[in-house]
């Protein structure tokens, strides 16, 4: 921006305060909020939107615009002033909200055209800027993010692991601030106004380190300059702020977190405050009519290449984790958009595979789940498809990550690898037994366990252009190919496997277990029981249609199987859709912490191989 | 201890070969594992187990005992070669390694009474060892922790947590070792041998770091003296190592993660090299007959005092979690074993109130929510009852920590507050809707959710002296006290607030809807159609009994409504328990992504409300 300092010094002071009343205004308007987290990031805002960002107000979601993340979510009255001072909407607007008919909610969420990501967990925000900061590379675009996080936050482990993985993938076009206001919640925060706490961690992780005062807009506007012109890493500009700064009775006091000015005396005391605080400017300083618009991208968008179907022979016998691996190595040729990422188990969840022919779009976080799926967060709110994998079990690490991921309804793929009991010696910390009650309880997620080598790889293309998060569970053992290349499949699908007018139960499977139940079947038949069995493979949504028409035919006798905790996955599910029918159904599942074993053993053990189905069945019959 | 350097250094020297050799023999029998990621450490175990540690091993749980706690837990075999090389149990275990008949399990669970956490899920040890070491303080113990990890562990944020945590507590008597083999599972390290970068991470951190060479004898006993002298600060011992080290064929070879000798020739080529390097020794020198034993702990243990009944009125308005909050502080009174933690939320949560009474056996975490349950794990461990407490959505960040909790088997007793949309306007993303999915996932968790002041304040003490894991979901608004102060409650209990000879209809809910359900009574009663009410405030486990006799009275008529998405919670939960009756369970849930609005109008929104109990049973009752 051209404009001489002397004049835009005091413009950006008087938009400044513009912004503090307008974030007491919304949440005196709301009876709730954090005005005073708003009023110490007042000059940040200010410099960033009307003297730094190029973006367009009225475009938020241009490819090429700079991305802002606030990471503080609970900020969210002072993002708001922003893109309304800047032109994006009506100021008035602000005074809805958190109102249930405005999307100016309490913290933000995608709902917002500028917001990328929902904020207001913690430690979030500049995760998903490590994954914009990712995605200008892949589009070949010079946008810029940048990312505002609050002092507290910065205890935050996921806050550290981004740190790590900015510095190692020297992202340089990746700014942070810190607003360090030195009030948390409750008290004061860990390090209060000691800068050089911040500043010797920063730079022990490789970051670009600068402290500043956060109310001093000359000062603001060079760290900034300063970030744009450091190569080969990412910088930190710390900012030593007041909170609620600009109104003398709550500036630097505890006791005023999240706390609204009260509507009337109270809050017009504080906004006569401020207003005395606006400067002289010249009336040619206009500053929203002055942002600088994206610049276009240089490279087009190639549209994604038909896929070969799968090639496999029936009877091969191949991991579906083997599957998941070469399923997105093959969609990542046929389609720019996907990337993959990894926590340092490439060779595991045979991602490695997609590193091998696609290294430029593969990224590696090493032992860090968080920034994992927060990276993939961001790179999916600007237009890629991510595969953040790594074992199922390892996915919790990331649970608050998996629901704000729901929260923002971004287009996220998980899968995870070394599901349930069945992965045999390395025992219970390496099993996923809950993976399927985490995802599935989030009401967008679309949560596949395919048991094959085709059905991985078409539910992995399915799941990519399906819109939405995503999760698939894959298996550790190799089982056998038992679909043709050609066979097709539905999110929300299913499929029965054996089938005779007189069987007497449907026994449900999914992924391991599905082997278990082909075990049983042929092992009743022999014994003169037919039972029907069904492939599972969508747990949600679930092929209530399908499961319904088999408890028709079987006597309403359904006897669900699964290498997962009783509680919120196939069992839960069958359950849930058959309700009402009057059918009976049996759970077979892990029911205690289980232990190291050979994966048979386990089977056995843990009540849910073929044996315990063939009981089951008979127990059932015998009723 | 007393031994001159010239005769221990020798005797320590083959005890890391024989503790080599032994992880070698194990794992080739078990053909699984991870052989190198113990080569790597077995002079700092050596050192540690044999030189520096007081223990017992024939009494591990000792509680003036110093700890050990394998952060890098797939190195298991070595720790087990450990203890037996102290003479815990017969080395002829170690061959039993992974079967499903040992305790001697893939990563380490505290089956076995040397181990107090379950480790294998990385960067969770050295959050338990905060716990161990604030433990030694909360009983006035002079033990000591020492925690080892692994360096891919270092990209974990937990670690970071922790390390925050440790030096803000000054956690003298705390000594992490990391072992900087340079190769990852996929790969090599983050950063390899660049020792720098992890000392400058550590000093930023506030730790005293110490960098040396791991396979160096006596620069380790240097360092551990070091650490030991060391006040005000814990210290890292950054130790630089060789992967594979003493087995020249696999030495610093990446692709040897996690793989086992094969048993036979490969096998027997690396003892016999290991063998070779086995040097004389003064036969004086048993080290094992000399490990110093415990120091007597100078503090005797309280015995708990008798807590008084709750002293709420009828109709009073308290919210569930203030009442939690006093009722934490009340038996912390009573009992030295509770302790508290918080992760700046403390005035939300109202452990403040145990923070103003107990100030010493309250830890702030500040915004870590990992650490905060990993060092209960440690505390509870060692005898402490710790109530960890946030935002219910918030636990979410720990999930990885819940589950190993679960693994561990401990007396972590988690609250969560501000569940559901009836925290009103700051929206989703501080909305807990899928932590009972998530602790009822779990076989051994306890999950309760109390709907009054007096119902929270006899659970949390039921909760605190019930073995094992537990959860609270407490909520934000404030709501009438319903219970007499001598009502009595029971773990799988419910009480059945409403009832008549012709109900139609059993409504049950939990928290909030309790008060929706009554509401629809009241509306329903006025209208001519009786329902039964039940309050479920035991989750886990169910109530089946109590559940069975409503539905048996009322037609096999169940609704549920519950403030939490539809899957994993109080429907589910009902739905499991009576399967098998006919009855038929019409689930009132939230089933999409919810909003910022007022509580009442999001309970309406979303489904929850006494209206939409009002037209379930309507539409039940004409069906």
């Amino acid at each position: 921006m051209a404009i001489d300092r002397t004049l835009l010094i005091p413009a950006l002071k008087n938009i400044a305060t513009r912004l503090r009343i307008d974030s007491i205004r919304a949440t005196s308007e709301a009876a709730s909020g954090h005005p005073t987290s708003c009023c110490s990031m007042a000059e940040l805002m200010a410099a960033l939107f009307f003297a730094e960002m190029r973006y367009d107000p009225r475009d938020p979601r241009n490819p090429d615009a700079d991305r802002f993340i606030l990471s503080k979510g609970h900020a969210a009255p002072i993002l708001y002033a922003a893109w309304a001072e800047a032109g994006a909407f009506d100021r008035s607007e602000l005074l809805k909200l958190r109102q249930i008919g405005s999307d100016l909610e309490g913290h933000p969420t995608p709902r917002l055209p500028f917001v990328d990501v929902a904020t207001g967990s913690l430690g979030q925000g500049i995760c998903a800027a490590i994954g914009t900061a990712l995605n200008a590379r892949r589009i070949k675009s010079a946008y810029r993010t940048y990312v505002l996080l609050g002092d507290g936050e910065s205890a935050e482990g996921s806050v550290w692991e981004a740190a790590n993985v900015g510095a190692l993938d020297a992202l340089d076009t990746l700014c942070g601030i810190t607003d360090v206001n030195a009030l948390g919640q409750s008290g004061p925060t860990m390090w209060q106004h000691d800068m050089n706490q911040f500043a010797r961690r920063w730079s022990a992780f490789g970051w670009h380190a600068v402290v500043i005062d956060g109310h001093d807009l000359n000062a603001i506007l060079d760290a900034l300059d300063e970030a744009r012109r450091t190569k080969g890493r990412p910088t930190m500009i710390l900012a030593r702020t007041i909170k609620g700064k600009g109104v003398s009775f709550v500036e630097g006091k505890d006791g005023w977190h999240g706390k609204a000015f009260k509507k009337g005396e109270e809050m017009e005391r504080a906004i006569a405050e401020l207003e005395r605080q606006l400067v002289p400017e010249s009336s040619a300083t206009n500053l929203a009519s002055q942002i600088l618009k994206p610049a276009a991208s240089p490279v087009a968008v190639t549209a994604p290449k038909t896929v070969a179907p799968p090639a496999y022979k029936l009877g091969d016998m191949v991991a579906t984790r083997e599957a998941y691996g070469a399923a997105i190595a093959k969609l990542g040729e046929s389609d720019a958009r996907v990337v993959a990422l990894d926590a340092d188990v490439k060779n595991s969840t045979f991602s490695e595979k997609f590193q091998k022919s696609l290294p430029d779009r593969f990224h590696e976080n090493f032992i860090a789940e968080q920034v994992m799926i927060g990276a993939s967060m961001g790179l999916a709110a600007r237009g890629a498809i991510p595969f953040p994998s790594t074992f199922a079990c390892f996915l919790t690490r990331a649970a608050d990550f998996i629901r704000m991921a729901a929260i923002s309804n971004v287009n996220v793929k998980l899968a995870g690898s070394h599901a349930g009991v069945s992965i045999g010696e390395d025992g219970p910390s390496q099993m996923a037994l809950e993976d399927l009650a985490i995802c599935r309880a989030e009401p967008n997620y679309t949560v596949l366990y395919p048991c094959d080598g085709v059905s991985t790889e078409r539910l992995v293309a399915l799941m990519a252009y399906h819109p939405g998060p995503a999760y698939m569970r894959t298996s550790r053992p190799k089982t056998p190919v038992i679909y043709s290349n050609d066979e097709t499949f539905a999110i929300g699908g299913s499929k029965v496997l054996r089938e005779s007018t007189g069987d007497v139960a449907t026994v449900i499977g999914a992924g391991v277990t599905v082997f278990e139940a082909l075990k049983a079947y042929d092992q009743l038949k022999a014994a003169g029981t037919p039972i029907r069995v069904i492939d599972l493979y969508s747990l949600s949504p679930v092929d209530r249609d399908g499961l319904v028409k088999a408890g028709r035919a079987t006597g309403g006798r359904l006897i669900t199987v699964e290498d997962h905790y009783a509680t919120g996955g196939l069992g839960d599910a069958v359950a849930e859709a058959v309700e009402g029918t009057g059918f009976t159904v049996q759970r077979l599942a892990v029911r205690e912490i289980p232990r190291s074993g050979k994966p048979e053993e386990l089977l056995e053990r843990f009540g849910i191989s073929a044996s315990h189905i063939v009981n089951a069945v008979k127990a059932f019959a015998t009723n």
